[in-house]
């Protein structure tokens, strides 16, 4: 047998020691399956003293993660500190220039660095993966780039985010307000205290920006990401998704048009009969059309330890088999800036809430707007009457271009009938 | 850049068309991809005149594929020919001789002689690949292989063949019975003249041995595959199933129990809201069951040129980044005979529908055989009445050993006034 594969794990959080049992309970298994065992020789954290659930007397401890992937006696440094700079950061270059291959679950530090680090990676001849940086155990890194290889990705969509998932879910299912779901799953532990990164849909953009790269061979471009969160979805806009036929969900959509690559984050209304819509809960999926291969959906659990631990464990039995990619698809000095779409330009079909005083003329307002912008009304509903009180004037729109809309829906804005900003979701995959 | 990697092709069907097209449509893509050329040296099929919609001028031509196996100036020999023995297998076991890899699409030869060539191809130093023989351009083989390898598989379950559930989602559509959708799925190509490898289950079972060796670590064992096709389904059945709040799906189905490995192919009925109800028509999906990841799905198109030609591509550049793995997961030398469970182990519940006269004491007769087999019934529908006629009697059966289920229904076949066999459909994922 050759010589084993040996691992430092910088960050003993649950992904970290999640990944150590992996290791340790299905060594046998693992050591079948890659003809050589995989050891994890050093770990850095802070507390020593925690009780992680597994036992960590066998490898060297480090309190610097950077020290350990200078010095640690190991082929590859696991990285799960997490973070788009600092520590993560510095523990990638230091393994790196320390000739050493690095596993990741960082989608923020990919996002922002990524480039850089791919070129520095492949410079020196180390591999940086990263499978369990996006939708946690599906192979969704591995499909793209590996298995649908020959295809021109036209589109990819995805559910990226399992705390905003589960929110959505939940308020359609209880009826129960934004605010309120979130608390909850904050008391649940699916929500951190600071959920802005989840809920504003700085997560999800940060998945698209490493699957957009994929799937087109552009550099990563995370700054370019137009992301829209879920704190304005209303349980009155999840209940009249669900009477016409949709489902909300929080979508990455990264997407090639004529006007350049769409890459997109946003809550959007989907076909309640699609895949997209059947995905619950903290479940992640992602959709992908290439031209060959036509659709296909990947569908697992997005986060967690054991989801993530089992992408990390595929990552470290490429690097055990010798199996290697050039990280993002294509060698990083041959990757462009991508052309972006103007967001304007987007084409698609929409859903539009305005909260209107209850009185005659609101309407023949509203769609004399609409009508100057040459966009056109799908159906409307204007269902409760409080006569002079305010009340929900719901509308879907036939596709358009973006920015007729956003300039239609600037003017209803100043209507004086109108009592709130307009709510614009975005209805996809029709 | 290094030199190319040259390929023959062996059968010039839909698929290896689609295949060459593939390769001349996106040969620069692919080259940025492999960091090399993919390149069709050599051809090999029967009628060299035939429109097959791509230039094949540049290809060596062989009216042979076992010389082009042996002759071709080509690093890799892709048999497209199929069949579980014959020329297929002749090309492949040529082709290894020769120090060539193989690139397969052929479930039936893999199924019955994959441990054989497994076997041949690792003692050689080649690969053999076979992304393309099991749901089309799903990358299943890549997931399941590589994806989730650190995870210790405990059920996987699919819709493998795309003939079967385009028939059973078109008589749940229509409300017409199987054998008029039959023939009109053979007018539209989707079902071939000889349907039998199709609706008897045979294609799906091949599948599902590749994917239960892939899973379990076990040899292929192809004749151990209890397999049932969808002949006996009626268009009665899936209304019913509907009602019940199901969908019949051909699902094969690899788990492992305390009795042994179960590897079998039905018809069987899954509730509405799982992600695998909703697969429809042409397309497949799979779901696996890990340790650490959970639940994960893959779906996608199962068959077509486009879809297969992204599979066998996606395994030509495996090959041309010089990236391999052990064929079925672990070496062939170390893969062990499964342990099968007795069918008659198989815990489940059921669906029974039973054609009865419409007497008094039928019910009575019934249900005191399924009490005798210790079997307990959840619910019973008799709805039409037909005094002295033959109406159907519909139950189903709470989680039970499949033997005690077959002798109670052996004794209820007895009764006088049973008039047929009693149709049994297992009701799975409950």
């Amino acid at each position: 047998m050759t010589k084993p594969l040996k691992i430092a794990v910088a960050g003993l959080g649950t992904v970290g020691a999640g990944t150590i049992k992996l290791l340790f309970d299905h060594a046998d298994m693992i050591s079948a399956r890659c003809g050589r065992n995989i050891v994890c020789t050093a770990v850095a954290a802070r507390n020593r003293a925690k009780d992680r659930g597994v036992s960590m007397t066998e490898q060297q401890w480090f309190d610097d993660p950077v020290t350990m992937a200078a010095q640690a006696d190991a082929d590859v440094i696991v990285e799960l500190i997490g973070g788009s700079s600092g520590a993560a950061k510095a523990v990638c270059e230091t393994a790196i220039a320390h000739g050493r291959h690095v596993v990741t679950a960082n989608k923020a530090l990919l996002a922002v660095h990524g480039n850089d680090l791919a070129r520095l990676a492949e410079d020196a001849g180390v591999t940086l993966a990263y499978e369990a940086s996006v939708a946690g155990g599906i192979p969704i890194i591995k499909a793209l780039r590996e298995g649908l290889v020959g295809n021109k990705i036209s589109a990819l969509s995805g559910i990226l985010n399992g705390t905003c998932n589960y929110i959505l879910t939940t308020m359609r299912e209880t009826g129960r307000d934004f605010s309120d779901v979130l608390a909850e799953a904050q008391q649940l532990g699916y929500a951190e205290a600071d959920p802005s990164f989840d809920i504003d849909g700085v997560d999800a953009a940060h998945k698209l920006t490493i699957l957009s790269s994929l799937a087109f061979g552009h550099k990563l471009d995370f700054a370019a990401v137009k992301s829209e969160g879920i704190r304005h979805i209303s349980a009155e806009d999840i209940r009249l998704a669900g009477e016409l036929g949709y489902r909300i969900k929080l979508l990455g959509i990264a997407r090639s048009t004529e006007h350049g690559i769409e890459q997109r984050v946003y809550p959007c209304m989907v076909p309640l009969a699609s895949p997209i819509a059947q995905v619950e809960g903290v479940f992640n999926a992602v959709e992908v059309v290439g031209d060959y291969v036509g659709r296909s959906v990947y569908e697992g659990r997005g986060a967690g330890a054991g989801p993530t631990a089992s992408a990390v464990v595929a990552d470290l039995v490429d690097i055990a088999l010798g199996r290697s990619s050039p990280t993002f698809g294509i060698p990083a000095t041959k990757m462009k800036p991508a052309v972006f779409a103007d967001p304007g330009k987007h084409l698609g079909a929409y859903y539009v809430r305005l909260m209107v005083r209850d009185k005659p003329g609101v309407l023949a307002d509203v769609t004399a707007a609409l009508r100057d912008e040459n966009v056109s009304i799908e159906s409307v509903i204007q269902r409760s009457r409080a006569p002079d009180g305010v009340v929900p004037l719901v509308m879907t729109l036939h596709e358009t271009e973006e920015a007729n809309v956003t300039r239609a829906l600037a003017r209803i804005e100043e209507l004086e009938t109108v009592t709130e900003p307009p709510r614009l979701i975005r209805i996809e995959g029709v």
